[in-house]
């Protein structure tokens, strides 16, 4: 994901660039395409050169694919990066008329266009660098840009590829690198990032900042509003990314290098999308684990965390997590490794969850995991698996237990007060 | 519209080349385009080499159109193409998958892909030139290649063009001339070009052959089957055209330089497009007639047929025809004019037909002109202006008499029997 910074600046130096990620829910009709237009606008009248990322209208991206699957069973990589990047061609045009209707130049440009240079994985491509040429020469002119998200292209192949989740946000924040910009900011449905998902825990609030490395933990530990990649960016070149609400005016969450608040814990993350999978009985000989997790990273197969129980008598179990979509491959290399090895069998359990405390407050501060694990219990939740860093301590749970994890934990450490208070809870 | 034809050939020259142009209803859903991959595929294992030209699916551009009428009232020519060239993306995509499945390789190459080059005029582009190396790369490499239609981009501005109506035929038809195809095949839902509309004249007789000239008179006169613009690219490079059905094999009609059948009419053409501008009294001196047209031109207006009437006291009248998408226009000049020469007034008739007689053979033949106007007297037809080419006679009628013109012409030259008793008819 290496961003080559380009030197030129030209007679962009004087004024500094804004670039804005707005995703489908944003510009998912006629009326939301005209607010972000208008929002654009008043950014540009504000003073700035602005650069607009949008992914696809609302659901279309969905449809696309309803539309292939009816074409065709099989996966065809190529054309369907053809067919889905025609989704964020039609709100970045629309967008595009929506900016010129207040007398304010605009120009829509495609992944391609853009220069948005990736890896030739279809359907999950890196970025490996940006031009971006078209991009300054369109500031230059005083217009806002309009770039499509989600979508580049290969020159090793010269094809047309997509990123894949949370592909837009990438684009945007690698953009807000390339041209220097003074941040990113990435509109979204909910107002920035809480201290725990507020559908679980209702008095979660929201945080004014949090550093990369805790966004990095926090995004990795299952909350949603950014993906990893794009906060992966953001601290690699320096981009303050701002998390907002597209409804709303009011500030969201900074996303930078160093924060104000010097809070321990910074929030509670929960992540649903994953299974467990163990293998039991197996040889405690030097070797197995690598036997058994060569053939899963080979299968391509994205192991998150991985426990082995205490050895008895010769043999112990592992159990490790994956995401669901990953979990028949999962399913299968193991079966494989199970008579390789001279393993006893391997199951899968569905009903897991894992539950993840993130400070960068923590590593100063002694008894943070004990505390954690007495608040489970008292909630009469049972821990399986745990998992730390430096800033992050994550448990997997029963599925059904997650919800009074989440709160319990937002609870016991006094999330929804103000910071002041928390080492007192 | 000239297209450089390239001297590269290849490895290509082994293999014939077909070019098959399939329309919006030929691509409309999800049968429709497993229909066009077979029918592609099919063609390919008879050993040619295939490129596929298609339309976007169904209303999907109607569709488009009115997403943007939601966004703005205002034309902005550049997002408007950028906005509609994602119809042809996603149907030449799924056009490619469903080839795929065919175990056949395939690719979809957008317009700029594909290297059509065009004049920078958004939404009536003309393509000025055609690279086609990935193209021919992709025939190279046994693939069918599938081409977007109606899309092209302009190397002046970088941006992408719209080719306008019937702009997806000309795709095929100028691809097929710089790939020295042997055959541009256009599947339409109609089973090829007709002596007259089968809709006014059920007895209607399919033309098995046609020459490019007859053609381009008869695309000129309102057959709607193909534009003039793809008849002329053919002329040109002496592409035979072949007019067939998407929905059965049978043969269509040949469009091409020379035809073995000598008829001497090939067919009745109307046309209810069209509206009639009347400027009445004019001074009768020289160049009043520039005065009127050359800012006609000016303004875009595309005047079809002109007449003046014999002067009367030393004023006259000059009626033209005009589209009906070009009249606001035209009544807005014409009126701008009766003011500088000193005419009486002009009014508009939008209830007026064009029906004309197309042949070849008419050159030849003594009297033609005299038995339409006779035909349509018995028809109780009047005429209001005449208009002839050594190919062609056209009359303006009444617009309530278009039907009775075209079936008293059809029968009276007895176009629906076979050509040897046409001269008996």
């Amino acid at each position: 994901m290496v961003v080559p910074l380009c030197s030129y600046r030209g007679t962009l130096a004087a004024m500094s660039i804004v670039v804005q990620k707005f995703g489908g829910t944003s510009v998912a009709d006629a009326d939301r395409i005209k607010a972000v237009a208008a929002h654009a606008v008043a950014t540009r009248k504000a003073g700035k050169d602005v650069v607009v990322v949008v992914s696809a209208m609302g659901k279309s991206t969905d449809e696309l694919i309803v539309l292939a699957s009816e074409v065709t069973d099989n996966r065809h990589p190529r054309e369907m990066d053809m067919l889905l990047t025609a989704g964020e061609r039609i709100s970045m045009a629309l967008v595009a008329m929506a900016i010129q209707d207040h007398g304010v130049g605009s120009t829509s440009l495609t992944g391609s266009q853009a220069g948005i240079l990736t890896t030739e994985e279809h359907g999950q491509a890196e970025i490996i660098g940006i031009r971006g040429d078209r991009v300054r020469e369109g500031l230059a002119d005083g217009k806002i840009v309009i770039v499509a998200g989600f979508q580049g292209f290969s020159p090793e192949t010269r094809d047309v590829t997509t990123l894949g989740r949370g592909g837009s946000d990438a684009t945007a924040v690698a953009l807000a690198a390339v041209l220097r910009a003074e941040v990113c900011e990435i509109y979204t449905d909910v107002d920035g990032v809480f201290t725990a998902d507020p559908r679980v825990v209702p008095g979660a609030k929201k945080l004014d900042e949090i550093s990369f490395e805790e966004m990095l933990e926090m995004a990795a530990a299952g909350a949603g509003v950014l993906m990893t990649r794009s906060v992966e960016f953001g601290r690699r070149y320096r981009i303050p990314i701002h998390v907002r609400s597209s409804f709303h005016g009011g500030v969201g969450t900074w996303v930078k290098e160093e924060t104000m608040e010097e809070a321990i814990i910074r929030g509670v993350a929960h992540d649903v999308s994953e299974a467990k999978v163990t293998v039991h009985g197996v040889p405690d000989q030097p070797g197995v684990a690598a036997r058994l997790f060569e053939p899963l990273a080979e299968a391509g197969v994205s192991v998150d965390m991985i426990v082995q129980n205490v050895s008895l008598q010769g043999v112990t179990d592992i159990s490790f997590t994956v995401p669901r979509a990953d979990l028949d491959m999962a399913e299968k290399v193991a079966e494989a490794v199970v008579g390789d090895v001279g393993a006893a069998g391997a199951d899968v359990d569905h009903n897991i969850a894992k539950v993840s405390l993130i400070g960068a407050g923590m590593t100063d501060e002694l008894g943070i995991a004990g505390k954690m694990f007495r608040i489970l219990a008292d909630h009469g939740v049972n821990i399986e698996m745990i998992s730390t860093s430096p800033i992050r301590i994550s448990c997997v749970v029963r599925g059904d237990d997650v919800a009074a994890a989440v709160r319990g934990l937002h609870d016991g450490f006094a999330l929804g007060e103000e910071q002041e208070s928390a080492e007192n809870g």
